[in-house]
């Protein structure tokens, strides 16, 4: 019964999903839905996910959308995902569930890069919540915050350059998360310089 | 250990945190911050929700904001709460947290009543996704749509006539919460009659 992930890698959160299954060793499948061919809005897809977004799970006869909500089923129902991306304990989970839904609410990018400044961040932690190793939090907000190096260096440079520790995040982020992180997050750069021509 | 709920009852997911810890008769204190005298923009709230938004709930030394993490976190360390709000089964618990999240995503309620009625109600089954009794998935998405009732009979009977599903489910809602539904909102009845004064 192999997992099957409905992805179009140009998406945030379908990165930080995918990420995640190749870190913790999922035995899944990528199947491709190109949202630019609107393979989203068909009649087939919408038999996987009626709401017609990515991205979506199949596993078994269970269905499933919403990044998170997948990131959560997969960290509690496959063997060997380590406690640190969604811990037993229920104060660190309640704490995961309340940066999720805060991030959730608050999708404009300013807000999200000061309050994870001086919130989320503690001084001393490499990770959100004062985790010395990420959670899924961790990795939804990074591959989030990753998508305005898509607006170019110039831009990446003045929205990021006065969060010294969001900077230091993504780069702990990456770097535990690497080769993964940088080959999801090619699609990027392929993107932007086919925008750029 | 009493847990403290700060909250204003117009807001909608404040409404839905306590007819929760009523209906599972949670030992809470009610703490008033009042939004329109902006006493949730105070020194003294950001202490407790440094976002300064409501709900938010303190537990002796622990502090939480965001409601559906809220939910989840009284319901996951409060003896008592029956399985039904939260399930403990992993493909239940997913699917919950997959309506929740869409809903976070979906706040126009035009879509939400409409996909409401033709994909998350089952025929046959009283409550979102085939439950024979209410999830917090149920009461925090009930709660939402009760604000319609605010703009008035005609608005609500326009809106919410088409979808016949979701009628019945938002009275067995109610049935399955009084009276602490209803006594939660009467503060959207005396603030219309406010207002139309």
């Amino acid at each position: 019964m192999k997992l099957k992930v409905y992805a179009d890698r140009l998406s945030q959160p379908v990165r930080a999903v995918i990420i995640f299954c190749e870190v913790n060793g999922i035995d899944y499948e990528e199947i491709k839905v190109d949202l630019a061919n609107r393979e989203h809005l068909t009649p087939e897809f919408a038999e996987i996910n009626p709401m017609q977004q990515l991205p979506a799970i199949v596993h078994g006869s269970f269905k499933l959308f919403e990044s998170h909500a997948i990131l959560i089923y997969i960290a509690s129902s496959f063997p060997g995902v380590a406690d640190h991306w969604y811990p037993a304990d229920v104060y660190k989970r309640s704490k995961i569930h309340s940066v999720l839904d805060w991030h959730h609410s608050n999708l404009r990018r300013g807000p999200t890069l000061s309050k994870t400044e001086s919130f989320w961040l503690d001084d001393n932690r490499p990770f959100l919540l004062g985790q010395n190793q990420p959670s899924i939090a961790d990795l939804i907000l990074v591959c989030d915050i990753m998508q305005i190096k898509l607006v170019g260096e110039t831009d990446w440079n003045r929205l990021l350059g006065p969060y010294k520790k969001v900077q230091q995040w993504i780069e702990n982020t990456r770097n535990a998360t690497n080769p993964h992180f940088d080959e999801l997050h090619k699609v990027l750069k392929e993107l932007k310089e086919k925008l750029q021509n």
